[in-house]
């Protein structure tokens, strides 16, 4: 059956199956595949279910975005009654009260099925580090499902659950993703809280979702990103990034590492494949633009070789002190080092990733978003025997840089190896683009699957354009308002065969009132900028009657915001309209 | 002569006097002072002096903001060829570079007279703690200057500079202007690069003006607040913190400490002065709002009593443990317990800040301001002496807290006490809202000396507000885009008589289109909402043609940003301004 939320709802509507009639089913196929998977620590009895499938009994399907949705939740992350344990069953607990994110959930409609299996202490990105035992990768069970998030991306790729939680510090909501055919979004650090999560880096760890297709991650973040006064780290959700605007992409700037700074750990068949990625986004409307990524590669470093390891002790430390068996061997050995860092030590570390994140921040700056592999090589199970420590690590290699520099960032598969293994890639951009990105991401999966649904409205991003016909032109004695404010000219073009153009009366500054009119229009010549949108309502304000901002028609049939003029600013002034823009108006006055 | 900036250029203007002339001068009358007050380190000699007068030779003053203002650097601030000491002799180097902000002043035409005495590597708060000398107070000399930034304070009030640079990281660009009768302003973290400081805390540390007037902070901070690729904590100033709106000040809510917060340590005059400070405020306009400073200072105490002195440490640790002579035994003793800290403690003590930080955050969200008093008690040298870590300590009961919580502070002169000693209160807001504190300061100022010149335009906040017509009223349809951005409904009121109203065709939603008309208007039933500057940009990319924002002047004459409507969409429109407003229209409707 399809899981997935337009599928489950529409069959929920059409009375195909029930709730309950669901979590029963997919609570006997769990059970079924657990000996082999291991993807469940606890898997809610009927018993355990029953209050959250009562609690729809005379609830209407359009009353909860989220009605009847199975869901799994990784096990640092608490579900009341049921022990919380991060694959450490010494350090188990049973929380009283849920996370705030599976509360938001519950809310919503959505029923647990279970707890699901990690890398103990959320530490690992493969899935073998578990008491629990190792789970194997969903289509080839020679390799790793990845982690640490292990179970909850297995749980979306068997088909127990329309989606799942997982947590990501240095790549564990996206390594299992990209192994499992799975979108695996690692949204903004704050925007959906870590209240009732076990902390793994409590400055860098985020909440994750597993989904099949970006569509279904921006539903979820759309209703889950809100602030929390419970988590501390908690941020509030800009409205660029609502999701309420999910949709087409336009033509866009995508950073790809240099030659020199992909890794493939010489897996043959990455290059050819990302080269395809780069290929697929080209034909999205994407223009590839080289990036220097060793200021990234290189505060990825500062992760397990620097001080953040010191919070990872914070949390397991006592238990690892007092009682060293309980703790997995390889676990002791990555937090070993841990109590031997210094304050000044710490310090020196966060100024070097405060200098790193300064180059990176550049180099994002005139970007839509940065296209990588998710991972370099897949690693079967006996090579992580084998080296665990070294495998592991080259498993994040693009991915532990992003919540220290505190990026966004979405894993999308994109393709299968000739083994049949899922291989896909990671879109990454500026803090809180999240929704952005999954546009990005939507529209690469919808260039691969014709059925799945076209957006309606156009993408968001954290820049805004603004389409500018005076004194705001290149050059001339206002633009510094655009260029203050980071303004980047995108085009120099026209507007529709709709406006007339006028000189106002008064001045300095000479200003234009541009009037969209019904007849006897003519094409203005325009220009199109792009500052970021945080900026845009501090330049509304500083405008002056009778000027605004509205919505201003291009000749290719674009609306975008730009300049409009109210009609009572028009007395007194001339039409210019036949010399067909404001340059030629300033030209004509010699 | 009268130093201040605006007097100076009239001076230079008149030709009553010249930079050589007026360098020399002061050069002078710091030579005279200097035993007794021990503010500078290195006064410039007249060879040293030479290249930056000479530079000015032939050039115009209008070209050069800052053409001829003479100025002192705290010397942990590098000055290209000249000792940088942060008043410890071993420690002194000789910076081939000046520190960025020195570099862009001496760029404006600014001209250094010298490197100030310190509390030796910034670690203190009151001006006599170094091997060159006590800084005693400029008016009373039993009292110290205050610190850290002790000469720089002196080198403003005694008259030899039109402005200095400090430092702050814990008060110590606010806590001697207090004492001196100054404007202090600790603009927020990355506002003014740090490139070329001494670090004391580097994750903290803020460069800082002294000034006579916070109109003249106002201006500084415009002409040199950039980013800055050489400093990795700098940050791009917002727009609507540019400055170029500095002026008059609106009604507004300012925070006020409760009773049990508020400390004066046994100053009996102390409560008095502050509650004449909040009466002040009231005869802005400002209503005066109760705030639990708990949270604040808690904050406080992490500083000293946490994992920060590492940060010191980090800095001057090495020459403490190879020579410990070297340094002040009482910043031996600060930074003695710094090396035991371990980044466990470091990361624990980051979370609790963060936590504290979400609280106090939380209670300035709708204010716009905070005024506490600057110190509580001021203490004389000789109990300084008596009881130096204590002493120092109350002398940062109110500024400590706030380059951990990163918000923005100025220090503003209100009152003398009985002995004559000055008084003041600081304003402190969220972070980048520098100028609009410094606009209220300069209203503070303006109200106590009717020679200070009035400003021309409206304060900007990093609020902005919105007029609205329609769907967007409270609990209206649309209303929800305002209120999921944080907007706040600040008053019910009317437009001028100077409107039309339509309710345009199509639909739904139903819009209005409210028009600026020359004859026959009418007042329209509007609401004015506040939101965050950063927030406005979204909300207008949603706004659909052919409405948009401008200005709507309101009922009592003011003009503030509101929708407006272009002329063409109101074809097919119902007038409707005989009923005065959109809600009476809606009841018309049934």
């Amino acid at each position: 059956m399809n899981l997935q939320l337009d599928a489950l709802r529409h069959a929920y509507r059409n009375g195909d199956t029930t709730p309950r009639q669901l979590l029963l089913q997919l609570r006997e196929k769990a059970a079924a595949l657990n000996p082999d998977y291991h993807l469940f620590i606890h898997l809610l009895s009927v018993d355990e279910l029953e209050p959250y499938l009562a609690a729809l009994d005379g609830r209407d399907l359009d009353s909860l975005p989220l009605y009847g949705v199975p869901f799994a939740i990784k096990d640092n992350i608490d579900l009341a009654g049921i022990p919380t344990t991060a694959a450490c069953p010494a350090f188990a607990y049973v929380p009283q009260q849920s996370a705030t994110i599976v509360e938001q959930l519950l809310a919503l409609g959505a029923i647990p099925l279970g707890k699901t299996n990690l890398d103990q202490f959320a530490t690992g990105l493969n899935g073998s580090r578990s008491p629990y035992g190792a789970c194997p990768n969903s289509v080839l069970s020679e390799y790793p499902s990845g982690g640490s998030s292990a179970g909850s991306s297995l749980a979306v790729a068997l088909g127990l659950a329309s989606f799942a939680l997982g947590t990501d510090t240095a790549g564990s909501g996206r390594v299992p993703a990209a192994l499992n055919n799975l979108v695996g979004l690692k949204a903004s650090k704050g925007l959906i809280s870590t209240a009732g999560v076990l902390p793994a880096c409590r400055t860098l760890d985020c909440v994750t979702t597993f989904t099949a297709t970006a569509r279904e991650a921006s539903q979820l973040l759309a209703l889950t990103a809100k602030h929390d006064p419970r988590d501390e780290y908690s941020r509030g959700n800009p409205a660029w990034n609502d999701g309420s605007a999910f949709g087409a992409v336009r033509p866009f700037r995508f950073g790809v590492p240099r030659a020199q700074d992909l890794e493939f750990f010489g897996c043959n068949e990455g290059p050819q494949l990302f080269a395809a990625a780069i290929e697929r986004l080209k034909a999205l409307g994407g223009e590839p633009v080289e990036l220097d990524l060793s200021p990234f590669l290189e505060a990825a470093r500062l992760l397990y070789d620097g001080p953040w390891v010191a919070e990872r002790y914070s949390v397991a430390g006592e238990l690892m002190e007092q009682n060293p068996e309980a703790v997995l061997p390889v676990i002791r050995a990555v937090l070993a080092k841990a109590p031997a860092v210094t304050g000044v030590q710490t310090f020196r570390a966060q100024y070097r990733l405060q200098a790193l994140k300064a180059l990176c921040d550049e180099a994002l700056e005139n970007l839509d978003c940065v296209l990588t592999p998710t991972i370099g090589r897949p690693v079967t199970l006996v090579e992580l025997a084998a080296e665990p420590v070294l495998r592991n690590s080259e498993l994040g290699y693009y991915t532990n840089f992003m919540n220290l520099l505190d990026y966004a960032a979405v894993a999308v598969p994109t393709a299968f190896m000739s083994n049949g293994l899922p291989w896909g890639v990671t879109l990454f951009g500026r803090v809180f683009t999240d929704q952005y990105l999954l546009s990005v991401a939507d529209a690469l999966q919808r260039q691969q699957d014709s059925a799945l649904p076209a957006p309606a409205n156009a993408a968001r991003n954290d820049r805004a354009r603004l389409v500018v016909c005076g004194a705001h032109l290149q050059g001339l004695a206002l633009n510094w308002q655009l260029t203050q404010r980071g303004g980047r000219l995108l085009e120099t073009t026209f507007s529709s065969p709709d406006y007339r153009l006028h000189a106002l009366a008064g001045g300095p500054p000479l200003r234009p009132g541009m009037v969209r009119v019904k007849d006897a229009g003519v094409a203005i010549a325009v220009e199109v900028w792009e500052l970021p949108s945080s900026e845009l309502g501090s330049f509304l304000t500083g405008i002056p009657a009778p000027l605004g901002l509205g919505k201003v028609q291009l000749a290719d049939g674009r609306w975008e915001s730009g300049f409009i003029c109210e009609p009572y600013g028009l007395e007194g002034a001339v039409d210019i309209s036949h010399l067909g823009g404001w340059r030629a108006y300033l030209a004509s006055r010699g």
